[in-house]
Parts: C-alpha cells; structure tokens; sequence
C-alpha cells in the first residue's frame, strides 16, 4: 500500500478489520437510537399531529439520546453519530478519509432504520411525517443554513474542546457536554429549522416521511459549521502539551 | 456444593449471606422509592386524575429516582432496581441465577410496597389508577412490546457501558447516565405505553390499582430488550483491557 | 472540658473557632439564597399570585439552589443547608450535638433573611404568601407527614451514599446528585405538601408570610425520616474500606 | 516595565502577545455564542413575539450555552464570558486589570455580534425586541438592581467555589455547576428584569435592538454582586492548602 492509500486511511481495511466493522456497526445502533428516541419523542400519541411542539422535551429527547449513545458507544468508534462531527474531525486529520466515508454511510444507513422503526410503532393517525426536520413560517433558507451552521459550529467545537487530548480532566463529563449542547441546539432552533444539527438525522427522517424540502439545507449548514469548528479549535485553541504548563 | 451449585450462584447463599441479604434489601428499598417518587409524580392533586400528564416532569421523576437510588445503594446490590437490568446482567453471566431470582422477587416486592404508600398518601380523588403503565391510544400490543423492546435495550445497552471495567473514566457519572437514560426512554413512550421500562415498576401498580391489561408487554418487552442489549455489548463492544491499548 | 463536653463538641467552641464560626456564616448564607432562588422562582410577576405552579420549574430551581450552593460552600460547612440532613447526620454521629445546634440556628435565620429579601424585591400584587409550604386540597396531615418522611428519607440517604468516605468515586458528582434529588423530590411533592424536605425552607417562608398552618409536619417529616435513612445507611450499607474489597 | 505596569498587567501585552489575544478571541466567540443560543431562545417562531415566555426553556438555553462554552474555550480564557466574572475575579486579585478591561471590551462586542446574528437569522415578524432585558411589571428598578445583585453574587460565588485551586475534586464539574447556577438565575428572574446576570449579554441586546431603559441595573447589579461574592469568598471560605488538612 502506497503513501496515498495511508494518508486514505486504506490500511484500516486491510489486515484487522475487525476494529473498523465493529466501530461502523456501533455507528448504525447510535443513529438508528437518536432516530427511534429523537424523533419519536416528537410524537403526541394523544393529541395528534397538529398538536404543538414541547420544545423542552423535544430537547431533551436529542440531547439525552446523544448523552446515552456517547455512554454507551463512544469508546468503539468515537461516537460521532453525525456526519458533521465526523466531517469536522476529518478536516482537523483526526479520523482518515476512507473511515469519515464508511461512518457517514452507517450513519444515514442507520438513521432511516430508526426513522423506519418509530414508523411502524406509531399508529398512522399519530404519525404525522415522524419529526422530518423544516424552516419555520417565514424563515427563509439562507437563514436556516445559517441556523444549522451555528448548530453544527456549537456541537463540533465542544466535541473538541472535552475531546482534547491535553485536556484529560474534560473526559469523564464529555459524554454529557457533548448531549446538553444537542439540547441547546435544539432549545433554540426546533421553530427555526427542526433543529437537524446532523445530516444523518434529516435524511432518516426525509426518506421515511419522503419530504425533502430544502434538504440540502441540513447537509449544507452543519457539516460547514462543524468544519468551520474543528479548524477554528484544532489551530488557534488546542490546549497545550502538559509539558508546556508553567 | 457442586459444580451446578456453583454455576447458579447457591455458594452466596451458604456462608456469609450479609451480603446477598443486603443487597436484597437494598434493591427492595430502591424499587420502594422509584414507584414512590416516580408514579407519584405522575398524580395531580391540583386538577385530579383527568388532567393531561406533563410529560416533562414525569420523565424527569423516574430518571432522577434512578439516579438518586444507584447513587445511594448501587455499591450494595449493584443498583438494578430493574428486572430487565438483572435479566440482561445474567444473561452475560455478571450476575448468577440465584442472585437474579432473589433480585426479581424483591424488587417487585419494593415496588408493590411503594404503591402501596403511595395510595395511602393520595386523596382517592386525585389518585386516578397511581400512574398504571398501559397503551396509549390506538397503539397495538405489538407496537407496545416494540417500544418496551426498546426502552430495555436501550437501558441495559447504557448499563453496560458505563460499568465496564475497562472503562473507568465513566464511573464517576455512570449513576446520573443511567438515571438520564430512564427520563429518555419516558420522553418518547409515556404516550405509547406508560414507559415503564421496567417490569417490577409496572408490576408494582398493576397489583395495588388491581389493572392488568395487556401486563405481559411490560415483562415481555423490557426483558428480551435487556437481553438482547447485554449479549451485544458483551460480544460485540466490551473495551480492551488496558493492556491491549497501543 | 470533660468527657461530655468533647462527645457534645463544645470543644469545637473553644481553642480555633474561626473554622465553625465560617460554618455557621456559610449555613445561613446557604439557606439565605435557598429561599430567594427556590422560593423566588414560585413567584409569578406576570400572572400575579393566582397563577397555576410550573411543578418543573419550582423543582429545577431548588434542586439547583442546592447545587449551586454545595458547590460554593460545601467544603466550609459540609453543605448541609438543612436541619433534616444535620439531624440524620448527628444522629448517626458524624456531627456533634453543639454544632448541629448552632447550624439548625443558623439554618433557619438564613431562611428567612431569604424570604425577607425575596419579600424586598416582590411586587405586593405578585408576591402571594411567598411560597410558604401547605398541604394539597384533600392531603391530611397525617399524609402530608407521611410524605414529608420520604422527601428526608431519600435526601439523607442520597447524602450519605455519595459522602460516603468509602466511596472516593462519588465525591465529583456529589453535590449534583444532592441536588437533582432535592428536584426529585419536589416533581413528586409540590402539589402534596408544598415539597419542603426542609425544616428551615418552612420556617423561613413561614415566618416571612405569617403562616403557620400545619408547620409542625415540616418539621417532623423531613427530620424523622433524615434519621431513618443515616441510621439504616450508617448501620445497614456503609462501603467497606478498600482494604475489605477483594 | 515599571512595578505599576506590572501591577496593572502590561507585561501580559509585550512579549508572549499569542495568549492574551486568543483569550480574547475565545471571550468573543463565548458571548457571541451566549447572545445567538441564549436570546434565540427567547424567540418564538411559531406564535410570534407576542407569545408568553418559556421560562424553563429559556433557562436551560442560557444555562446550557455557559456549559458549552466554558468545556470549548475555558481552558484559553477562564470562560468568563460575562463583565460580572471578570470583575469579580479581578477584584480578588485573580485577573490583572489590563486583561479585565481587554475581557469585557471582548465580551461587549462579541455579545453584540450574537444579537446581530441572530437578527438577520430571525424573520421579523417574531423577531420582537430579540430578548433585550427589561423589569418585569410593577419591579422598580431598585428591585431590580437587588435582583440582579443576587444573580451576579451566586453566579461568582460558585465561580470561586468550584474553581477553588485548593479543591482539585471540583474541576470535573466545575462547568456543569457554572453552567446551572445559570439556568437557576434565569428560572428566578426571568420574569423580574428578564435576567441579565450578565452586562454583556444586556449591552449586546440593547444595542441591536436600540432600547436602553434601565440599562444601568444590568451592569451595576451583576457587577457589584460578583465582586461582593468574590471577596466574600477570597477573604472568608478558600479551601486551605492540602498541607494544611489535618
Ligand atoms: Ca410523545
Ligand atoms: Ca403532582
Ligand atoms: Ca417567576
Ligand atoms: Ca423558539
């Protein structure tokens, strides 16, 4: 295998696979359980699909299903669990291409199949399109890019300030600063956006529902933010090798 | 005692038993104050049994009640307060038949007992049926065993990651993750099923409001999500021993 | 002094007083912001006095009234903030009888120099009786004792499982442990009895209001079941010393 | 350099000039962050700018921005992100004058930024005054500034208390607890004076939406406050050096 084929992360493929199958598998299960618990929670059984949104709880719902996923998981393949995260650390060089692809795929992959899920578990009345992320009255789509930008910049930029690697005292309450930020993303955007914060998110729900209104809005926003994020973080305010400490 | 004896777990009972009988004892209390605190959450003394439930709140109660609970007495009994926790434990071989059975029966003993004092501290005008677990409307039994499929997988899947051994890190905050995971899975299923989550809580009102309908989703569903999670991780997920880090 | 002054702690009083002196000061500043935060957010400027309670938002506000002030001064007084928890803690013989008397003191002045100052800054048409604690239309007293018994149950059980000197790995999340069972308690009890769990929290709006309708549950719940739970903990579930674990 | 320069802290400006301006950099994007999250929150899409407040929601918004932003830039500035904090500390002789000064210029324009952001994201219609402070009906100011002098108190008094050099055991959540004691100012005082805590966040709102009515309060308030709570803390309940445990 050539320099090319490393710098692709190809020898993650050859030789012990076994590491990269289980890490996409645990991908999979996380995606489809923020689907199935995310946008699930979006569901009013007892009042219908017209009834409003409970923005707190739909919060909540996110954010607590990051936390659980993280919990669980995080130690298999990260725990990315969104394509914008994965997209951000890719452009910092802390995952390798050829993983970044497979991730994303097992991402969407596994956000339909929760999205698929929740959809035979509700009855039809209730469904409604099961939490498909869209802008708000009046907002228009160059504001929801903006939205989700901010989203995927918020999410990504706290992933790598308690993923620092010079931070070791961040790592034990990472899982929960990583969820309560989904929380706030979706605290301030659910009326704006549907709050996706997370391609693989949109897209479970949008070929379920079959609504792909300004889908690209969802792909777009936060994969730029948490680009933006990761390269903002990873080149003005990493913290410093603990030998650097005075 | 022979090999078979050993096998499920009769040694404990021989010999010192302060152990067992404590931990007995504490998973008794632990259900005793999750049916409390969180079915009791679930009354209205204000506007009666027939007011709306605030789902928000509801979630909240369980999970912190698990929280506080594993934070009191989960260095004891290990904290299950769950028959799909210890179900899922056993299945993986952490916890032997015995001690398993023995945790069933006094946990569903600890959640009889807590909706017991719970009726008794009601008004019988507000008390309504104390928060009995039962399909939302429309919802078939088979999408309730889905939903309580998933609210133990996802449990029992968060259980085992954060008490992996070989993951210290997440000891510190493995009470409040499991606690977080309970008010997740009410989020999305007080409105599906009641969200029990957890056969022994749904056991507990069943027997004192004396309502049985469709009770075997709440053993079904949680027990085969537990399992299922428990294997999995096992298998599949377990960290390395600290050795085996390059 | 002689033997009975050291076991009643008048030994603390003499010598190097300025460490119980900072305890005491630290207690009334706790229970002082207690008040204000706890009972403050009951307080409804826009709707005024008659306005239906938001359960979630009263609980959130002292569970985090309680958070915050562990984290401020728990390491000066032991946090207390609580005549239930320095009577479970003296009963099991973790505080002596003159400091617990001297902290009670300073508990409940700091109580109600809260309402005072949350009186001060209260619109007259808003202000209402200040969030002064009462029992539920229908709950008995008998009822709300009862309940009361289990708010200082689970709050002294809770403190003694995460202060548990055995227990090192609970030492980081103690204080949000304390005070998510502190909201705990209140999801369950505001619309029983007001949700005390705390002698002083009772005296202090009591005082303020000049209410004092069935004031002596606040009283006799919270402590007595403060002391169940320290004695069974200290007597029942104490962690071993590390040395005992195989 | 002069001793007064050193005093006033010049020396922070010749030489190794990279630290100062990534903290200020850092302070920038911290109160951005705080004013778009945090005031979006406040926006209501669906109903419009009429609607009444979430004080929950809200709460959680700005509470949980704090966390976010102190786990993603705490370790380059402090994570001040708030003229209160950075007054505080200076005050007790943690933070040199020159960088407080530069810290709040930093933190007024980066608040500004997040307002107007969040303004062009907002479609008019529900765009209201963007979450811009004011009092509550019938609170004078003085209620206000008594209020507002609370929130800046408890907000630096846990500051000191988790970031205490000597209570190593407090770092892990020292931004979950700063990030709450957030959320509890807001679910008191959102309906007193809109709940500044924070000249910052006041100065960023009012000067996008050009309303200035009882501007002062929401810097003298928070300030005096932090610096009271600062002083109180540094002079009366520092943890002792480890040394000095006995
Ligand atoms: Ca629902
Ligand atoms: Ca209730
Ligand atoms: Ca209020
Ligand atoms: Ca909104």
């Amino acid at each position: 295998m050539g320099e090319l084929g490393r710098k692709l992360g190809l020898d993650e493929l050859s030789g012990g696979t076994s590491g990269i199958i289980k890490a996409i598998l645990a991908e999979f299960i996380g995606n489809l359980l923020l689907n199935l618990f995310g946008c699930g929670a979006c569901v009013n059984i007892a009042q219908g699909s017209g009834a409003a949104p409970d923005i707190v709880l739909i919060a909540l719902a996110f954010g607590l299903s990051v936390f659980a996923i993280i919990s669980a998981i995080g130690h298999v393949s990260g725990g990315h669990v969104n394509p914008a995260v994965t997209a951000g650390l890719a452009s910092a060089g802390r995952v390798k291409p050829v993983r970044a692809v497979l991730y994303v795929i097992a991402q969407c992959a596994g956000a339909a199949a929760g999205s698929g899920l929740l959809k035979a578990f509700t009855p039809d009345r209730a469904a409604g399109s099961l939490g498909v992320t869209g802008l708000g009255t009046e907002v228009t789509a160059l504001q929801g890019f903006g939205i989700e930008f901010c989203l995927g910049f918020v999410l990504v930029f706290v992933v790598c300030g308690v993923c620092d690697p010079n931070k070791p005292d961040s790592k034990a309450t990472a899982p929960l600063a990583i969820g309560l930020t989904v929380t706030l993303g979706h605290l301030l955007a659910v009326d704006y956006t549907g709050s996706a914060m997370n391609p693989a998110r949109s897209f479970g729900s949008a070929i379920v529902a079959n609504v792909w209104n300004d889908h690209w809005v969802y792909w777009a926003g936060p994969v730029a933010g948490g680009v933006a994020a990761a390269l903002l973080y990873v080149h003005g305010f990493s913290a410093p090798p603990p030998d650097n400490i005075t």
